[in-house]
């Protein structure tokens, strides 16, 4: 949610939609800007403000929208009536700032929707059993939406984003790439992980236990979106969906540790404790019992678990430590290689053709991804986006 | 509310008392602006919001600040919980934007105290009987604090201004002005109803209602402010308490009306359908069945008044209908003078001998108000605070 026009925006395609002849619950999170505006008053104040007065503080963030929706609905004859996350009955636990919703009771919902009343709901807020005011961290409005339609059982839930749908490849990179009309779940917790950051990664998890069939649409522009949903067996499905790439990794490698049980636990270990997180790992076959770990970080973590990493090398006895910060992650990722082999050396070859060397590899059921030099990435995205016949002017692969 | 230095500075206060040994509730306003910065954007809307959505945004206001001053006051390792207006169960009728306060479950509260913490309650808001959210309408905050103190049984309810007290009159006008350290809610009723802007009417009137002692005081500086309480027998009360002006409205004549049964209302009562509300009312002996029937009004709404009573004028057959927007009342107020006599002669004395003619005079069981030309005020004012003995130099008058 953005300004006033925005908000105005909102209410234009919510009267449409009303018009097709639907019910609908909006869940809005708070205008551009609000919810730091809010943190910014609570560190004038201290550096570690109480986490559940602030959620009190930032729950007011969709209080405010909530009101001023329903008040452009009206503004346009549309009858409408707004929600907080307490009035709404979203209960969560009470772990403030991150709170997990357990279970929402929509019966007063339900009953405004049979008033032929547009319901509008405080995305991102909930109450615990005491009636504390939670808040379910940042992006949680997309999970009450989710949350809302699976409580209704609703058609559809649309989610909308800055972009109008997810794409077979970030369209910045690669400008034949194609908005998908319709991926599963499991695409797109890929996508999404792998810095398609279009929606939180939570709510697709949420839609997928709950099988709440979402759409991603632009708030700007008309258009269909992309279709979020189960597997549908009588779909032809695409082999691959979308190459995904992150640049926000670093790796790291261990060399010459001696390879015995425990090892990996013995490196990580001190890694997690310093509240870093591990995403790919790969461990080479050991040789004359030694072996070499690699793994990726954040590269905002990079320095930090570079140190930590030199202190347990010197305790295991390790032969040396390296480091890499330009680097890139690239991956292929589509339900249909579970039935296709030979994805995996195709893309192998289709990079070692363009002269790109892979220095790490991890594969899921869904996706394979390669990390390379960061000088690579257009190059290697565009190549893999062309070969799986993704290219908007290509055929289907 | 002003700023984070305000809270702050409240923050401060509420340490300091608790230190003296007291239980405290905080109940808060928004901060300065807020409110209308909110409703900035609900008019950025429409110009007629919906008064549920208005009441829901509204009330993120006190929301804010309650989780703010919260987090301070931990800052100030003093244990403290905010409460919203819902979460302390402050149930109101539905009148929105206006909604009276109808019963507070305190239970909650109550263990709060008793756990040590302060509880920080969030004014002007409340929920009805559907769990919708309410506001009190302006200054409201006042009213949560002696509502909350009356369902505490409190020993004192604070109310904190921008002044430190109640005055025998405006200091900007008297310099002489000294502050009361005692006056009962009926002076301080007719103090407030007649220009002394600093608690609201309302919330003095629920102070009486449920004997709640209220002490008005600054929120910059120390000191011990004005006690506000019913009175007391022992007490050796003043004679007069303070000389108060209104300088807010204008008077209205109908010259010449035929003086029948039922007169007043027909002129009144179209004043009212107006939604004009009239302060004094004066009419005079008729003669030759003919009366002259003069009424104040809000100088905002002067033109208004003017147009309907020459309508009705004409309707009634009226000689001539005369206005005058240049007028001040001045009023003596203290409940002293029932049980003394003449007090009305040696004021209108005073104002003779100063040659200030009186154009209308109205009279309390604790007040006499005149109206004269509003070029007098600062002289009459003056003179009547001298003349009952209120300047700070005086002995008891």
């Amino acid at each position: 949610m953005g300004s006033i026009d925005r908000i105005k925006a909102v209410a234009g395609k919510v009267v449409a939609a009303r018009k097709a002849g639907h019910d609908i619950v909006v869940v809005v999170s708070a205008m551009s800007g609000e919810t730091d505006r809010l943190l910014k008053l609570a560190k004038g104040l201290t550096r570690t403000p109480d986490s559940r007065e602030l959620d009190v503080l930032l729950a007011t963030g969709e209080q405010v929208t909530i009101a001023l929706l329903s008040i452009a609905l009206q503004e346009r004859n549309c009858p409408a009536l707004s929600f907080t996350g307490a009035q709404v009955r979203i209960r969560t636990d009470n772990a403030y700032t991150k709170a997990r919703i357990l279970e929402i009771d929509a019966d007063r919902v339900r009953k405004c929707l049979a008033e032929g009343k547009v319901v509008v709901v405080a995305g991102f807020q909930g109450i615990d059993e005491q009636g504390n005011i939670t808040t379910l961290g940042r992006g949680g409005s997309d999970t009450t939406a989710v949350a809302m339609a699976a409580a209704l059982k609703a058609d559809e839930c649309h989610i909308f984003t800055d972009v109008d749908g997810v794409y077979t490849a970030d369209p910045r990179i690669v400008s034949k790439a194609r908005r998908l009309d319709q991926i599963t779940y499991e695409e797109m917790l890929e996508l999404a992980s792998l810095g398609s950051k279009i929606l939180q990664i939570r709510s697709v998890e949420f839609a997928r236990k709950y099988n709440v069939v979402l759409r991603v649409l632009s708030s700007f522009e008309e258009g269909p979106g992309t279709l979020i949903a189960g597997e549908d067996e009588t779909m032809e499905q695409a082999l691959i969906s979308g190459i995904a790439h992150n640049k926000d990794e670093a790796k790291l490698t261990i060399v010459g540790v001696p390879d015995k049980p425990g090892i990996a636990y013995n490196i990580l270990g001190p890694i997690a404790d310093a509240n870093i997180e591990v995403d790919m790992i790969v461990q080479n076959v050991g040789v004359d019992n030694m072996t070499d770990f690699t793994f990726t970080v954040h590269r905002n973590d990079y320095d930090k678990a570079l140190t930590i990493l030199k202190k347990t090398a010197a305790n295991l006895g390790a032969r040396n430590v390296t480091g890499d910060a330009g680097i890139v992650k690239i991956s292929v990722v589509g339900v249909g290689m579970r039935s296709h082999a030979g994805i995996a050396s195709r893309m192998f070859h289709t990079l070692a053709k363009e002269g790109i060397n892979i220095m790490m590899i991890s594969t899921s059921e869904i996706k394979i991804s390669v990390v390379v030099d960061e000088k690579y990435l257009e190059l290697g995205v565009r190549t893999l986006h062309e070969e799986f016949g993704l290219d908007s002017n290509a055929s289907l692969n």
